[in-house]
């Protein structure tokens, strides 16, 4: 069995750096970067440095450990609060459409007002606490993901094809992966499967980082063109389809990268399982469904350019949705943390929710 | 209004050259190529230099003429057929899906038989008939194409959002287009529609070929990629679909660019109108239906590397289907030279090819 990588860590303490892999160069180079400041951080998430809702979430957390790294001597304990705040009000201006994002910032910035309004906290100790929360951040990020598999691997059945699509790995979590990590825990059952992993475009997250996680881990995996998926289904060759989630409203609606729409349309077609494997940091239920759920629009040029490679007229128009919004009515179970929902509805995912 | 491009040309007489756009250098370059002999042709028509079934179908026509060429000096008539035949049987090993390869070195084929079965026929005067053969070929394909979109351009309505895949336009045949006909002869009945052109993974023909023929015939087109048309039904931008196809079994299943098969599903699951725009030489009425049609498997590098750039890890599996099928049942109309086969079966079908 080969091994899982490994998307984020923290180097040090109060003082200390994130380490991350720059996903933009996978799989050519396999290069860490190391995060300094609040701007690096923010602009590493912009360019999909580091992306997956998860490894998002997790890597904003520490943003506000870095921001309080650039106080000037004889600062308070309050100016640290504040520069909390403003960090976590930058980063949240990074991506809109994860909500693990808003999340864990929402987390961190309760956190520095919470342990910054004692009196008798100081600035180092209001800096040892949001490390401390950005740690178990990360611990319950690494431990969600395991659970997440565990709860899922169950679907996956020996001699499965199992159609994925960007990447929903170690690379997108501080842990294992959300939709990877059920397919690493059904490996570790013993149990074999092929893997189709989407290209997906633009930005080839499942050629690049989907089918390199998978290789490194030792587990058969086929690159296919988006395109061919719904044909792979109509061959037979698809059993089951999993993918992650960036926001999934109180309804099951469930926000993914463009494309997991229509995977669920034609995979409901075919009759072929789709299943959506996320933790629970992922609803939003103050959504009611999918219509309010903010989806970023990207550049065109992720889509006219590859690399140096034109690969459409200069100056064409282009429509570029980073995400889609796949019907809770088209989703099998939503798998989480907690535990799986088996024809997600507002009933069962707030009783899922709210029992534990 | 702009103009329409050209994709095919023969130039001077039976001594002549075929003249191609070589539409892998497109966008960024626009070539031109002269092939002077068979081996050339066949490796144009391998490689993607011209695509497009009827475009495969005129350029090989040419085929027999150029090796015609070839034939040492006190050659025969006899020796003039046999030339002729082997040039159609090396060119028919091109490509497998297209029928109208076939269809026109048949063509090609019988000409040169009835031709050279003659007597008094000379050597020169079979070169002289399979290039007046070949020549009616491209004449009809021109005369076709026009008459495909004057069919169709009724579907194309006033404030339309049209989605097309691969591409299926002037590139794609000697004439107009199939599928682009349709939006040409639309866009003179003066109507304005918005044209989505689906890239079409892995070789761009969307991005690369419609979109710069559609800009130069001044039409209003925005690429996406193909995981993105799904979600455009859903959002209401898509009004119609239209492909072309590479062949059509005698129940209207229709075999076309990989990817068209899914663009069905989801046509169907919206309530969008489907349409494929086609000449009566992409039927194949030897086959009952699409499960018998040969669909061409290519090279996995197409999906791993684009240019210089590597788009998947070295080494990784890749399948990397170029057509699939759609049923017939998905089909809302099929638009030939000869009409419209609303709702297509074996009845209408072989009522209108019998017909004319």
């Amino acid at each position: 069995m080969g091994s899982i990588v490994q998307a984020l860590k923290w180097i040090g303490g109060t003082d200390g750096v994130l380490e991350l892999i720059d996903q933009r160069r996978l799989p050519r180079e396999s290069v860490t970067l190391l995060v300094r400041d609040v701007e690096q951080l923010h602009e590493a998430i912009c360019t999909l440095a580091v992306r997956g809702a998860p490894a998002i979430g997790v890597a904003a957390a520490f943003g506000p450990v870095l921001a309080l790294q650039k106080l000037a001597d004889g600062a308070t304990t309050l100016d640290g609060v504040r520069q909390a705040h403003s960090a976590c009000a930058f980063l949240a201006t990074s991506r809109p459409t994860a909500v693990n994002l808003f999340w864990a910032l929402d987390r961190m910035r309760r956190k520095a007002e919470k342990v910054g309004s004692h009196p008798q906290t100081t600035l180092g100790g209001l800096h040892e606490a949001i490390l401390a929360e950005a740690k178990a951040i990360y611990r319950e990020d690494v431990e969600m993901c395991r659970q997440i598999g565990r709860h899922g691997e169950k679907f996956i059945h020996e001699g499965a094809g199992v159609l994925t699509h960007c990447n929903a790995g170690a690379l997108a979590t501080a842990g294992q992966g959300t939709a990877l990590s059920v397919l690493f825990e059904a490996q570790k059952k013993g149990r074999h499967f092929k893997v189709y992993a989407d290209e997906t475009r633009p930005l080839l997250q499942g050629a690049r980082l989907t089918a390199w996680e998978l290789r490194q881990a030792e587990i058969d995996v086929t690159v296919i063109c988006d395109n061919m998926a719904g044909w792979l289904m109509r061959e037979g060759r698809i059993d089951a389809v999993i993918t992650g989630a960036d926001r999934i409203a109180a309804n099951g609606d469930a926000a993914n990268k463009i494309g997991t729409y229509s995977l669920s349309i034609l995979a409901r077609h075919h009759a072929i399982p789709f299943y959506i494997a996320a933790p629970s940091s992922t609803f939003d239920l103050n959504i009611a469904n999918g219509a309010e759920i903010p989806l970023e629009q990207r550049n065109g040029e992720e889509v006219t350019r590859l690399g140096s490679v034109e690969t459409a007229p200069a100056g064409v128009g282009v429509y570029n949705p980073a995400f889609d919004v796949t019907p809770a009515e088209n989703i099998t179970a939503i798998i989480t943390e907690r535990g799986v929902i088996e024809k997600p509805d507002n009933s069962r995912i707030s009783h899922l929710l709210r029992e534990s």
